[in-house]
């Protein structure tokens, strides 16, 4: 039995999982024996530090993390992350990190793996979660796509089992799809990006603009249970960009089983029914009824499984 | 030494062409022979026959320019076709063509096979001329995106130096990336498809819209290089709809070898300017500067050396 850490980082918490699996038989998927979440607040030390002390403060952090859970599972083999940037495939350093401001070409795997004395992987977290949703999954699928939709809107792919990364790191980077050429502003640089409405801050956002008042999505999800209008729409325009979004990425890569993952899936019978007439109507003709769509049952357990088997992964690209 | 044919099947003309290779020297390129252009009006066929009828006159017409230059050369060992249409990718049978309208789910591999005494393999055109763009290259890239500016736009994909079809046959149906969405009405059935602006009859389209007149879309690159500013406009539009998809296709995939390829790459001075400015506004800033673009200078040759080089590939979807 192997025994793994898999870790998904985020910008507030970092959720650390220990994760086993037996190589000798690799129909029974890997299993998440204990799980823990540590308040980290990554996000705020990259604001308030120079990004050499955030670094340090990042990594001390992930190891103390590491260390707790080692002293009680001391044959733990190698540590994998899921880390919210963009991972160069050929140095595998972290090159950028959005929502981690500062971060350049910072080596997380090297930088870590001393301090802790083991191996460490990292990769994208979308693409960790992708990885995970893949290898826990019963039925026998070669090719998937993952969406994540959170804060912003993340997406991974994996091709013949295998995680794929794109020749810069940054394939599946759907939250920056285009889908309203005169919409609004993304950190990006450009307009209209799908994660501006599909995320949970997109959805927060045209709820304020609709009505003047802000809430975060939780709360929008229940008023639009409560029968309020705007917060209706706020999701109906969530599901339109998402779908726009899939239709594109689906003309490109013809891989139809798609699951869909992060916070804002649990509000999906609000985002549906736009999003099932938008899909139907942007489809080429060949793949209309082809989608395989599913929802994550997972939750946060996909990129801590994902990101934990990356220590099994090859390379497409 | 490996001798096969390569044969691109299009609407009016079916190009031949004989392709050796030596399987001990993989460095070596494969060399084109000879090449024969035949007038076969397939498209025609399949406008007044039933499709039956066009079916067997088109296996018919294919086998006689076999057999043509099989007694030529009689150590053809394989014959691979690039088709106008999509290939099922489990079947490997055309299940549809847009531009041969009436065949479904017919097996040209099978059917050919049997008149000709030689194995067939057949792939989508398009993707048959990424493969052939590919072989072909002096440098060591493994992965590459084609697109083809013809009377629609096609695309195809290499991916660690093998044919990328999606799990449907319909992967790079790039130029149904949607850039207009209220746009023209395209064959498929949506709006502003990015091969309404970016094809030849794209550009013919769009001078008819602005002037009243139509003219294709050589006699138009001919009156822009005169200065029509009419004519210079349909172009700039092309670049900027092929510039839109390529960005969409680019946050996919990250695969940013792109060759530009088809009858329309001949004007890519007139295409370039208004291609270049939007390609860099739309693509995400990890990739600004990445993209190693260049256009063909195989014209025909790349679909057919690419589909006499079927013979060797593997499939990664």
């Amino acid at each position: 039995m192997t025994v793994l850490i898999g870790i998904d980082v985020g910008g507030t918490n970092l959720r650390l999982g220990v994760v086993d699996y037996d190589e000798t038989t690799p129909n029974i998927p890997p299993r998440l024996i204990e799980e823990k979440r540590f308040q980290t607040d990554f996000s705020n030390m990259c604001k308030i530090h120079t990004p050499e002390q955030a670094w340090r403060a990042i990594l001390n952090a992930t190891a103390a993390a590491i260390d707790s859970m080692h002293v009680k599972y001391p044959n733990i083999s190698a540590v994998g992350i899921g880390f919210p940037g963009f991972i160069d495939p050929h140095t595998q350093k972290i090159s950028q990190s959005p929502n981690l401001p500062g971060l350049v070409d910072v080596d997380l795997s090297a930088d870590l793996s001393q301090l802790i004395e083991l191996p460490v992987m990292t990769e994208n977290d979308a693409l960790a979660a992708a990885y995970g949703e893949y290898v826990t999954r019963a039925s026998q699928i070669n090719h998937l796509i993952y969406l994540g939709l959170g804060t912003g809107v993340g997406g991974g792919l994996i091709l013949n089992g295998q995680p794929f990364q794109g020749q810069h790191g940054v394939a599946m980077e759907v939250g920056h799809m285009s889908v309203h050429p005169n919409g609004r502003l993304c950190g990006c640089g450009n307009y209209g990006c799908m994660e501006q409405y599909a995320s949970a801050s997109g959805v927060a956002i045209s709820y304020l603009e609709a009505t003047g008042q802000q809430y975060n999505s939780h709360e929008i999800a229940r008023l639009a249970h409560q029968g309020d209008t705007h917060a209706i729409s706020a999701y109906s325009l969530a599901g339109k960009a998402l779908a726009q979004a899939l239709a594109q990425v689906l003309k490109v890569i013809d891989v139809t089983n798609v699951v869909i993952g992060g916070g804002m899936s649990a509000a999906w019978s609000l985002i549906e029914p736009a999003f099932a007439q938008q899909l139907n109507e942007d489809l080429i003709p060949a793949l209309r009824g082809n989608v395989n769509l599913s929802i994550s049952s997972m939750g946060d357990q996909a990129g801590i499984i994902g990101a934990a088997m990356l220590v099994q992964k090859k390379f497409i690209i």
